[in-house]
C-alpha cells in the first residue's frame, strides 16, 4: 500500500489540473486525473467543458497500448458509471486494467453516487476515497451543492471599510478597495454561471459586471489556462424596470436577465426589443421573490452565482437564507458611523445574530479578503 | 565580516530576550543582549525593570575574566552613554574589549541618541546598526514614541462583528469574541502602563479592566516569564462622576484615576475618601479634554496606553488624532444594520475617510485580529 503522503502528492496534482477547467466546465464538475506507474506520472488529463471528454478518458487517451495496466489512477471525483455524453469512465478504467483508483470526492450526482465505485470494485480494482476531500469540495462547491439541493451555490461579494461601511451616506462609494482586490473579483465572476445585482447598484455605478480576463494578471494569481469568451449571465433584480436603456450592463442584451414584477409595460417592450429577457417573479410582499429567482437559476443548471449588489438586496438574500458564502474585501480605511452599512438586515437580539464559518483569510494588496460560509 | 543571516539569527534571540521584560520594564525600553564568540553564545541578558541592570551589563556579568574580549555583542537598543541609575553600558562594552556591537534600534532618548555609538567607535569597536529594526520598533513602540513626542503610544482595542458592530441597539453586547481573543487582550493590558475606559462601558459591563495572568495560558502564547503584580493604571473618563461607588473597577481604588469636569461635589468627596484620584481636565466644549489626558499620561512616563471603551470615547479619541494603533478583534458573526457602530465618528465625504496601515492580521481561535497603525 502506498504511503498517505504519496496519495496526497498526486491528488494535489490532479486537483491542480481540475482547476484548469474552473472557468469553462459550466454545469459540470471540475475534475482532474493523474495516472501513475512505478512512481512516475505516465499520463494526465482534466475535464474542460460540457460535451468534452471526462478527465479519466482524457488521461487514458494519452497512454499507448496496455501501459495503463497495473497503474494507480488519481481522480478528483468518483468515476462516472452512466452513459451520458460520454461512455462511463469506470468502465474505461476497468478495460484499461488499472490496479488502484484513488478518489478525492464522491460524486453526489444520483446517476453516479457509489455506482462508479461499485463497478470498479466488482472488477477487482482497489478503491481509496476521501484523499484531500476538503480541497476538492472547495473547487466544486457549486456542483456538489446543486446536486444535493437543486440550487446553485450563492456567493455574496462585498467590499467594506474596517468599520463595516460601503459608501458615504450620500451614496459616494467608488472603489473602496484596491486594484488587486478588484482583479481578484474578476476570478470569482469568471467562475460563476450568473451574477446577480440590483437596480440600485446599476443606477449608482453604471457597472458592466463583465469578466475582463485581461485584468487577471493584476491579481496575485497566474493567468488561468482556459478562459473562453462565455460571460456569466447577468441577472438584474429590478421590480419596476427602472433600468435606463443605455445602461452599460445592457451592452450585450442577450446576456441579461431582468427579474421584475412587471413585464408588459412600455419599458418592458423596449427592453425585449433589445433582446433582454424579462422574468416576472412576484413575491407575497409585492417585490421580487428572491427564493424563486435562486431556484430558477438552479433549474438552469447554474452551479455558482455571485451576488454583487448593495446592502438592501444582499441583506434581503441573507435574511431569506439564500446566501451560502461571503466573499468580503476589507479596505484599510474607516468611513464612520454615518456611512452606509454592509448589510441592511435588522437583528434585535444577540441570540438572533447570524454565524459564519471562516474558510480563508488572506491579504490582497492593501486589503484583506475573508471567505466564510453562512451557518444555517 | 559576518554574514547578514548570522546577525539576524542572534538579533532574533536578543529580541526574544528583550520581550521577556514586556510586562515589567514600565517607563524603560525592553532590551535584550546576546554575546557571541566563535559562533557560540557565551552570555545573554535582558532588562527587567526600572532600576535593574541594563541588558548589556546583565550579559557581561555572566562572563568570567576577560572572555568578552574580541566578542560580538548583539543588543536590541543603542548602548547608553549616560550615568543614570546605572553606569553607561557603552563604557562597560569598551572596558570588556568587545570587537563588534550589532544594534537593532537607535536610542531616541536625547541623553543617548548617537552618543552611545560615538563612545564605542572612539574605542575602535565596529558598530553595525539597523538589524531587524522593524521587529525592534514593534517591541518598543511606546518608548520610542514617548521619547519623540512626550506622549504615550495609544492603542485602541475593539471587538466587532464582521459588519462592524459592537452591540445590539439595546446595548446588549456581552462577549462578542471568543475566549482566545479575550485571553489575547490580557497580554495587551499587561504590557500597558494605563488603560482608558469610559463611564458608559463601566455602567454597561461593570468591568474590572484588570490583568489576569492566569488567563494567559488560554491564549495561543506561552506564559511569559516575568509578570509581576503591578497592574496598569485604570483611567476612567467620567465627566459628571456618575460611577457607582460599588463599581468593580474601584476594587483597588489607588489604581484608579477618574478624569472628570468636576472634583468638588459630594460624589468626588466620597470617591477621594476611598482613595480614588480625581483630575479635572475640562475642554472647551465642556466635556473632558482628551488631548490633555493623553499629554498627562505621557508626563507620568507611561509608554503605552490601551483604550477599551465604547464607540463614543474611541470615536472621540480617533477624531482628535489621539489614537496611534488599532487592535481590532472581529468575530465570525453578523449583527445587522440596526446594531451599534464600531466607532462613533462622522465622515461626510470619501476624501475625509481615515486611512490605516495594517501591520498584522492573525486568526485567533474563531476570530481574527487586525493590528493597524492610524495614518496621520
Amino acid at each position: 500500500m502506498k504511503h498517505k503522503s504519496t496519495h496526497k502528492k498526486y491528488m494535489k496534482k490532479a486537483l491542480k489540473l481540475a482547476a484548469k477547467g474552473v472557468f469553462t466546465t459550466g454545469a459540470n464538475p471540475r475534475v482532474g486525473c493523474v495516472i501513475v506507474k512505478n512512481d512516475q506520472i505516465i499520463a494526465q488529463g482534466y475535464h474542460k467543458r460540457v460535451g468534452g471528454k471526462h478527465a479519466e478518458v482524457n488521461a487514458l487517451s494519452r497512454i499507448k497500448g496496455n501501459d495503463a495496466e497495473g497503474s494507480t489512477v488519481y481522480v478528483t471525483l468518483e468515476p462516472c458509471s452512466h452513459y451520458g455524453k460520454n461512455p462511463p469512465c469506470a468502465e474505461a478504467l476497468v478495460k484499461a486494467k488499472v490496479k488502484t483508483v484513488v478518489v478525492c470526492n464522491d460524486d453526489p450526482n444520483p446517476l453516479v453516487a457509489g455506482k462508479g465505485y461499485h463497478l470498479l470494485k466488482q472488477a477487482g480494482i482497489k478503491v481509496i476515497t476521501g484523499v484531500l476531500s476538503k480541497q476538492g469540495i472547495d473547487l466544486n462547491r457549486g456542483f456538489f451543492h446543486r446536486m444535493k439541493t437543486d440550487l446553485p451555490w450563492v456567493r455574496c461579494k462585498m467590499a467594506q471599510s474596517l468599520d463595516g461601511r460601503t459608501a458615504m451616506s450620500s451614496g459616494e462609494s467608488y472603489w473602496i478597495t484596491g486594484d488587486k482586490s478588484r482583479a481578484d473579483v474578476q476570478f470569482w465572476r469568471g467562475r460563476s454561471g450568473a451574477i446577480i445585482t440590483g437596480i440600485d447598484t446599476v443606477l449608482l455605478d453604471d457597472c458592466r459586471m463583465s469578466v475582463r480576463p485581461e485584468s487577471f494578471s493584476k491579481s496575485n494569481r497566474k493567468i488561468p489556462h482556459d478562459f473562453d469568451k462565455k460571460q456569466p449571465l447577468k441577472v438584474i433584480v429590478d421590480s419596476h424596470l427602472r433600468i435606463p436603456l443605455n445602461a452599460k450592463i445592457l451592452h450585450k442584451p442577450n446576456q441579461v436577465l431582468m427579474v421584475s414584477t412587471v413585464d408588459n409595460n412600455d419599458k418592458a417592450k423596449k427592453l425585449k426589443s433589445l433582446g433582454v429577457q424579462i422574468k416576472v417573479m412576484k413575491g407575497k410582499s409585492g417585490s421580487v421573490d428572491l427564493a424563486q429567482l435562486i431556484a430558477y437559476l438552479g433549474k438552469q443548471q447554474i452551479n455558482q452565482v455571485l451576488v454583487e449588489s448593495g446592502a438592501t438586496l444582499a441583506g434581503g438574500l441573507l435574511n431569506e437564507g439564500l446566501i451560502d458564502e461571503l466573499l468580503v474585501y476589507t479596505a484599510p480605511v474607516i468611513m464612520g458611523s454615518s456611512a452606509r452599512p454592509l448589510l441592511k438586515i435588522n437583528i434585535e437580539e444577540m441570540s438572533q445574530r447570524l454565524h459564519i464559518k471562516p474558510i480563508s483569510l488572506k491579504t490582497i494588496g492593501k486589503d484583506w479578503r475573508l471567505r466564510a460560509l453562512i451557518i444555517k
